[in-house]
């Protein structure tokens, strides 16, 4: 298939950004990726981000690039969750079969060797170089100081759009008639906190699991570093009675870390300094579309599709539209309208379908998973799971540690959880779940389902 | 209650920016109105129009600021729709009790009326005045001929964006953290066409009728004008089989209207010069919340709310949004915090409401208002509203001949949708629909519901 060289324009240096660019550069493309901040290699961590959990379909995409043992190196493998109920004991499940698990990653340590990675394939980097404006139908860009001041005129044969939530390619794109698209913000936000490394240098929780303190309409969780430490992530509605709202002062945040997590709050650093420091962020589902405009421009990562980051999926659902577009060039050689049309064609319904599994999991992880219902649950599942490999994949695996299209996930997801209702009904079910008499009720059910 | 005098800007002059602006004058209020448009009085109509129907919430609010008398003069009464069936005589049916009707208004002549009135009440109107930025928390805002050019800065006490489904104002708000938004596209656009007067001056239709030719996937309606034309819109899909993607020739516009419009075909003047000429308009459904910034920015009409026209509700549920500030500003005096919160909290559901209705109407009034079930459907609503009003006003009634809020309107025409459902499942209910056994089934239901 023949492949024209062609001058290409990435617009947001994060990791879809930066990821893309090694992809395009190894088509021998010429890429320059825009970026309205620093250079994320030259600036401290901003305190505002959630550790990533890289899972199959992002190492999917590393593969394919020849990176992924390179970035292997980065990351802590976590085979299960650790939930912390006060006082009982820490419950341990896992996330999968033998030999499966999530890597926690610190964004921050990514995104700079991705962008090393990137420089050393070929690709420029314009770092504070604002884009403010695109001509969509001459893949046009303008950069400059300022909106009002002066600006720069880029010509490119393709753009992406890979800059993020509140992407700037995309809000150009949404002044178009027919151009759908939604933003909705749930009401809870984020603040990151730090639990440092002991004086050795070893980790003071478990380091191979994902650690959750779930509280009903709030929850704290712990992932990670290489270098000993967690980052913790506390998530909690910004108003209501127990809200960031209602934690103003020093006082009232100790005592909320004193009331609700007494064994952890301890171990974290700087605890009050950290709570008023860093920022509280927000968390937003953003979908659209069309994602691309003729042959021209395409949105790819969290500027095509924002979601919650309840299933650890953001960044994996990313990188897999990369290996998507990726496929299509195979495919499709220098037919770029081709590429671009089939490419928002596979993924939009699949940008669709993590969203609102992700949406889903924020009212499930923070509802349900210390309830004796949802244990048993994911027990029953579990024990037949096992039992019946071929015919029974956790939805879960299915989105994690499998590359099968998400919509498809969620689809076998909703048959799976009409039976477990069903099954959830029968009587004595706490103590019959392992019975023949299950197991046999389940097999009719997926037979007719 | 006391009233301060303030300094108000209004962006955008129409329906609902016009008649907020007579509202405000009435109060002692300055009134600044902007728009980036001509003034509407001087330009010719721009061939892309829909008639507006006002009804009930409309007249009300006319009426609160006593202009309802002189408006009714620009307007015509259609108490029923006329359905034109091919090879079927005209079907009509009444859209409700003796006395009610809906109201044929041009928007030009309606627009052109509404401003001479908020001028003479001693608004001022600065037209071709573009507003580029809104300084949300001081509530000033910028214009100039060019977004990079000049700007001019004006301060003002507040601010309401009334500049439609595309509103700038709005636009500003959404860069907010938290803003939730929504912009969802149909796939049918629409034309407007006409059926200009007979010699004589009179209607070649009845005038008293709201004219549609269902077809399925796409129709035609028409609504009389007062000087003897009708102003037609032809509703059809953008792309697919019959579409305006397949409509490139005047010979295939021709065939189009012979095909499926014989009945009325010649009756429409420089058919196809006007269905080139005249722009394919899209349709939109908007939603966003908060609709206020403090007590500086409140959104009003189709900038906090736009909805495909299937209702016919547009133009009311702008011109309700004000008889509810007004009501506020009578409650709450000086409060304008107050005023804004409530304002937003009492009309987000409905406007929510009448989306979601004028949605299901664009699906109901192209695929269902020539089948005979739906009639049937129809019949027996009607038999049993007109026997029991007390315990049956029909849905359209409900939105279209009341003033109880919308939302109230879904809530009780889904319950009775429930109840449809049921009586269409009896046995001959064709043969039936009259009878005691469905009446008595019909009284039961409403008990239990």
């Amino acid at each position: 298939m023949q492949t024209t060289i062609k001058n290409i324009a990435i617009i947001g240096s994060g990791l879809v950004g930066s990821l893309l660019a090694i992809f395009l550069k190894k088509r021998g493309h010429q890429v320059t990726v825009f970026d309205r901040r620093q250079d994320v290699r030259t600036v401290e961590f901003s305190g505002r981000s959630i550790n990533l959990a890289m899972s199959n379909r992002g190492w999917h995409a590393l593969e394919k690039v020849g990176i992924e043992k390179e970035i292997r190196k980065l990351a802590l493998p976590l085979d299960k969750r650790a939930m912390h109920v006060n006082d009982k004991p820490i419950y341990y499940q896992k996330y999968g079969k033998e030999g499966e698990a999530i890597y926690s990653i610190s964004r921050g340590i990514l995104n700079r060797r991705m962008i090393d990675l990137a420089e050393e394939a070929g690709a420029i980097f314009k770092f504070e170089e604002k884009v403010w404006d695109i001509d969509l139908p001459e893949a046009k860009i303008y950069t400059g100081e300022t909106e009002k001041g002066e600006w720069q005129e880029y010509n490119f044969d393709h753009v992406f759009g890979a800059d993020g939530a509140f992407s700037r390619v995309r809000h150009k794109m949404q002044r178009q008639s027919r151009f759908d698209y939604s933003q909705e913000f749930i009401d809870v936000g984020y603040k990151e906190l730090t639990i440092p490394a002991n004086p050795d240098g070893s980790h003071k929780l478990d380091n191979a699991s994902f650690h959750i303190w779930p509280r009903g309409e709030f929850m704290l969780i712990a992932m990670p570093n290489l270098n000993g430490s967690f980052t913790c992530t506390l998530f909690l509605p910004f108003e209501g009675e127990i809200s960031f709202e209602n934690i103003k002062t020093e006082k009232q945040a100790e005592d909320f870390f004193t009331t609700w997590f007494p064994d952890i709050k301890d171990s974290i650093s700087n605890l009050k300094r950290d709570f008023f420091n860093h920022p509280t962020s927000a968390m937003v589902t953003i979908k659209c579309y069309p994602w691309t405009y003729w042959d021209k421009v395409a949105l790819i990562g969290d500027a095509a599709h924002a979601i919650v980051p309840f299933y650890g999926q953001g960044m994996n659902a990313g990188f897999e539209d990369i290996s998507v577009l990726d496929d299509l060039m195979d495919a499709h050689g220098d037919n770029w309208e081709k590429i671009f049309e089939e490419y928002q064609t596979l993924r939009k319904p699949n940008g669709d379908a993590i969203a609102e599994l992700s949406y889903r999991n924020f009212i499930e992880m923070s509802n349900k998973t210390a309830s004796p219902e949802f244990l048993l649950r994911k027990k029953i599942e579990k024990h037949f799971a096992e039992k019946y490999p071929d015919k029974w994949i956790p939805l879960y695996s299915r989105v994690t540690f499998s590359d099968k299209p998400y919509a498809e996930a969620l689809a076998i997801g909703d048959t799976q959880r009409g039976i477990m209702d069903e099954v959830m009904q029968q009587k004595n079910i706490a103590q019959e779940w392992n019975s023949p008499e299950i197991e046999k009720m389940i097999l009719e059910l997926l037979k007719t389902s």
